[in-house]
């Protein structure tokens, strides 16, 4: 039996046209009968380079317009098996990174409690600790999933200890994740010093570069997460500088060298049979995009992709 | 009294967050309440030259959300005297002109049946004929002003009777607008023969080149407006095209030569004292536009400058 | 002996220079003494999402003037073998899909019948169908070799038989092709339904998605489609979103996950052997692309690719 | 009655297809019933700052498909008195100015001897040197009417006589126009020194800067070039940065503060009543244009005034 | 005798080569024998809507190595009076609006006692509280010239106290500015309510909107502000959506209605006489600029214009 | 020890913050304790397609500044072992090739003699041929290392023996390299004969096409080059053309077909054990960029890589 909230049908009316909602789903705010809920939250002042992802998720949206919904390479009918809505963005204080966690812990904890599974789109990945808080808050200490160029682990800025590139080392110190539960990967790029990565090692992530992963493969990738995470309270985070500029131009502190949209999609593909608890998907910066928006319709994809994943956890789960 | 639905608060969410509608009012379907309704209608079938208006509506949108209640000019404040929504897109077959037509004027009907004000956004020319059909259904002929740089009484294009540069030779046919009543201004540009003007005025407009219209200025343009116009039911068509491409380079068929986007809102401003039942703002190709989307953002200050010319009318009336 | 029509000599008029013409071919509508003419055709009226792909010829034919005569990866001098010309573009009728295809019918008939094989740039995939038409009118039902992300076999668009993405089940239906003699390749994203691609396989294509194509290789890919097309009058058809919109992002309906440009050259590098009777090169939207118009000189590109295979067809045969 | 060459009629084949030649008009070579040819001179090596002027006449003529014959202000149909071609682009040496002077006065000279008027695209302003000695050679010293930001009067860059800045000083020189029969207008911001515009008035020039135009205005601008230039054969020259960078920003040394395109439309619609005898658009750079290409707008909708002149001169003549 | 520090001569290394400095000015930072200095302020974490005006600085310096030493309209030659600088970017801490305007503070006091005259390129608007209090800690309270299409007076963003919309009010409440003595014009477009205005003249700022400012001209703005200021330390501080978006569309708040360049050029040359301290160009935020970078453009030009009355007051006063 | 001269440090300044050098290194001119100069060349006279590259070392400037110390996949700390600068822009003169050269090989020669490793930014591929001369006149006949999409061993271009594509020839004919010891690589696309790479090969270069070069791969490509070049003292030259235009849009004769961003740094990498005396990075055309400025950025990681490699060398050395 299909979901109660789906996409407006395509051929009914085009899918250029209606209020610019993720995948074209009901813009919607009562949680009742919702399975996933995708919600933006667009704030961006935590970024040491260039900054523009408060328009994130709007670009996101505007380019899921393409979406459809079955996924042929995981032969899964989303909505088959999930209702799915649009809630809009989570409120936030922008130029305020502690205020803006405050009420990003609020506004998705909501959504928790009421048993849906949240979809974010950021925003810088500043937003993701607030994420990790609200539903460590409820599950205890998360294994992190988190494909991105940069381990994000750094220790400050600036005098601040909340910006984009310390998010992770924070969601340590706070114990909202279990390093040796997670698994970062893509990392590459010029780094300060050898600690960058090696901190994160100590710390007790598994860390790959993204020549490593790549020599790895999806399906290996796949097997060493689901290994590493077991049965724990996962999280995914991805950040679109996870591929090369070459397909994900609109970001704001972009590496070469990175892996293709295929990839990106064979390694997300990868991730089935974990407890994917929550998600988000960052760092869209649509004012630095290529006039085709390929970075929005990017990102869209990768959520759409992990929306997949809920709807096979549910498929292989205990019915729906 | 202030009307019951109204644009989200800016100190509460920030001007870039949120669902885009139009200057962020809610999104309801549900014409209760409601004085005024934002609609698109994201037609491009229909167009000669550069098309993608069909995405016009979503950068309208998206360019509204710059948008603030009160017009310091006219010294209104919208929504002390008006509630307003917007209402999502019209129906509409794309590929199919008639199609389009019947569905948009079905539509259109619903919202002007239940009283509402509606504030199309386009959209190519052609989707005008739908619009002015409904009103006169209701009002009878209606007096059009028209602000253009084209005035799109062709006979025909490729076979076909119904695009977007025979729109207003097709409303004097079908007697759904009177021209003696009518005012077309802002042509200009090169032209197939003088008979491109020539044949307007012989159906009786009153039509006003681009120079002749400055030269006028915008105080005694509202006059001869009122004067051809009287107390008849008016629809006000706004096309883009007006202003010079330096202002609004996203559009189908440019001109160069044209009035700034000031002199634009002044000439929009003067149109007070009319029995406006309807309006329009068409022609916004976004894909054309320059990329800090200024031809959107003219399209939207136009839209709410008539929206304040429906507030004043409303706050002169007999109250509300 | 080389043909009459040559490309201009780079070295007297520099590649920037001239009237942008395919390749700077002279511009000739005589067809005595032309093996083959590049031609547009400007359509794009049955696009489903981006528009714009009238302006596809411009485009391409403004990158191809990049374009050498010597194909070194074929080993192959074009106009050793093949005298060819730009004859322009065919006539149309925008807004009206019908009414094209019977101009372009005649049109591109007019050139066949003249022994010249045409090479249409469009457009947008629904001007295929008129292509098959002409050419099956001649030669009898085509078998069909597709690079595209979409298979284009749905049923029908609001009420419309005939738009971009129907072509090729209405082609099946007028009997114009022989899906068991045809191969469909790249197919990939989101899909409605299973049954988008499985109607495609019951009718009797052979469809391989991305993957699969990927993984099968080009040689192979060769292989397969010269096994199913034997000695039948083929056509080739390439939609540019066949690639990933890292390299095509000038497109209407981009899907990521794509092919690279390297590898859409292995494919039609690959396709020798076969009777090739025509080809298009289709939905290049330039409002889209990146400044640098990449996905324009791909389709440039892809299109001397066929002339290569057509010239090395030329070359093995009894002579030129 | 009317010339044997018009522009292809858009009720045809429409304005966005067929070989982009200016204003549609046929490409023709052979001057036979020729009155005006358009042709491209894509020379760039000579430009101070930005460059890329060489993709100028490509630009300006796919622009110029929006052009229509009749010109209302002027009241004047072009084609009822001229018949009319693009002739394509003269033969030029990228990188060797003195070189393609050559050519360009040797190519231009064809045209000029066959008594057709010739209407050139540039390229950056250094061509107009070897324009002004082929009509010299021919006419005698010309009257200069110079529309532009700058008076390009330099003495010389990097030991170069030859460049985009010296264009005047070398015609004064040479003898290839008359400097007291001349008049510079439009000349505006940071300057090296007052000598800048003192050597141009030391020449003999009538300078006129920028505030100084439009305080005089159309009108007066128009009577004081005919009390200077008289019945010498004239030629009249403009530079896009005439205009402010609003209007015209793809251009190589643009300069703020200039005025609009109705105002640059009025000055040269002003210049009734000369003898000229060839003219250019220069300085057309279309890599820094505005998506939407305003600036080639502009360039091909001067062109086009000017050829309104000429068609006016004939039309006043002794018939056609 | 002309200023130790000058620009680079255009005639002996090209426009377009070197370090990119304001003007190609040498970067200098130790202070001697310098009498303005060019720095930047690359801040934007208290922005509304769209943000990156962190990149306005290198922006306004690309563009402005179009700017020449001498100024026709003022007629100074600017290093005839003047020795300039380029400073580099004071210090800031990114994300943290007080922490930058404490280091601000301090880098531009260093400056200011060094008896340097300090040209600032933000950067957002809220830079100029931080200069104005390191002016008035050495002047006493400043009389403030404000260019603008926004007051600045709001009180508080999402419970900021300092950020670009409230840097006015601020500036009031810490006695930095006198508003009796103070003029802001060119305010314009949509407002919260009438008090965004009126609370300002309730301050007791003279406030001029749009309409009013070029109804009363340059001359007579230049004569109201030198008699509200007198003789009073003066600090002018222009913001770049002053002018309408077609001139500068890179800015974070646009508004349409708005001056042209040549106006803005011109109400800033009306400011002679005045005893200006310091000065700053704001809201450059390039990734919304055209191609052509116009904004960049205009606001290194406003800068030049600002040198130049800087430049008069020195040649007027005693010497130099 | 580490060098004199190291990057700003990011965690004091931002990386968006100062004048733009390369990798935010000192800019200092004198060559004292400097063991590498970043120099840019803004030389663009020499181009056949699309020009430009004059804006390229501001670009690549500009992009660097995302550049960290530390290489990871090479495990070297450069500033551990390297004192590196940013001495701006070598002379040049405009318009004139061989003017440039005279003035670049005497710039160029100054760093030389000094002992500094000189890293050139371009420019077109014409500036390479001084870079070698100014070598080869201290080190004798230079290893050429050159990875590009063209051989650039053409014969002349329009009567001139110097430009972008006859470099190496005339680089062969001077004896300023020994092409026996010379690698080119990458070459692909569209040629005008074969003799367009035959000639190459009969020079003595060996010469990889893409497809070659990438069927070699990166470690074998590393031994070949060592093979054939030994101890002699060697030049690397690197043309963004080489890689895909996917990931270098911004160029100015593209060729698609070509390597990722990936392959790229691969092939360079695996340069390590030579004896590099000098190297470059040409063809960066900003203004066909796209808005992200990947071609800028591959540019600068590019020289940042061979900057690595000197790191490399110099570790492995007698210490530093």
């Amino acid at each position: 039996m299909s979901g109660r909230y789906q996409p407006a049908d395509a051929f009914r009316s085009p899918r250029f046209s209606g209020i610019r909602t993720f995948m074209r789903l009901p813009y919607v705010t009562d949680m009742t009968d919702v399975d996933f809920a995708v919600v933006g939250l667009p704030f961006d002042t935590a970024t040491s380079f260039r900054t523009g992802a408060r328009f994130g998720p709007e670009a996101i949206r505007a380019a899921s317009a393409l979406l459809r919904p079955y996924n042929p390479e995981q032969d899964v009918d989303i909505f088959a098996h999930l209702s799915g809505v649009d809630a809009g963005d989570l409120q936030l204080a922008p130029g305020d990174t502690e205020g803006t966690y405050a009420l990003a812990e609020e506004g998705l904890g909501t959504l928790i409690d009421a048993g849906v599974f949240p979809v974010v789109l950021g925003g810088d990945h500043a937003i993701t600790l607030a994420e990790l808080r609200a539903h460590s808050a409820r599950h205890g200490p998360l294994a992190l999933v988190h494909l991105d160029a940069h381990g994000d682990t750094w220790h400050e800025y600036f005098g601040q200890r909340f910006y984009h590139g310390t998010t992770f080392r924070r969601a340590v110190e706070e114990g909202v994740i279990d390093p040796a539960a997670s698994v970062q990967a893509g990392m590459r790029g010029s780094l300060y010093s050898p600690s960058d990565i090696g901190d994160a090692r100590d710390m007790g992530f598994t860390v790959l570069s993204t020549l490593e992963l790549l020599d790895l493969g999806p399906a290996a990738y796949g097997d060493l997460v689901r290994e590493r995470v077991g049965d724990r309270p996962a999280y995914l985070t991805f950040d679109v500088d996870f591929c090369d500029p070459a397909y994900t131009p609109g970001t704001g502190t972009p590496e070469v060298g990175g892996p293709t949209s295929a990839q990106a999609q064979a390694f997300v593909r990868a991730l089935t049979g974990l407890n994917l608890v929550g998600c988000d998907v960052v760092e869209v910066s649509p004012s630095y995009d290529s006039p085709g928006q390929p970075t929005a319709l990017l990102a869209a994809n990768i959520a759409w992709e992990i929306i997949s994943l809920h709807a096979l956890a549910r498929a292989r789960g205990a019915g729906s």
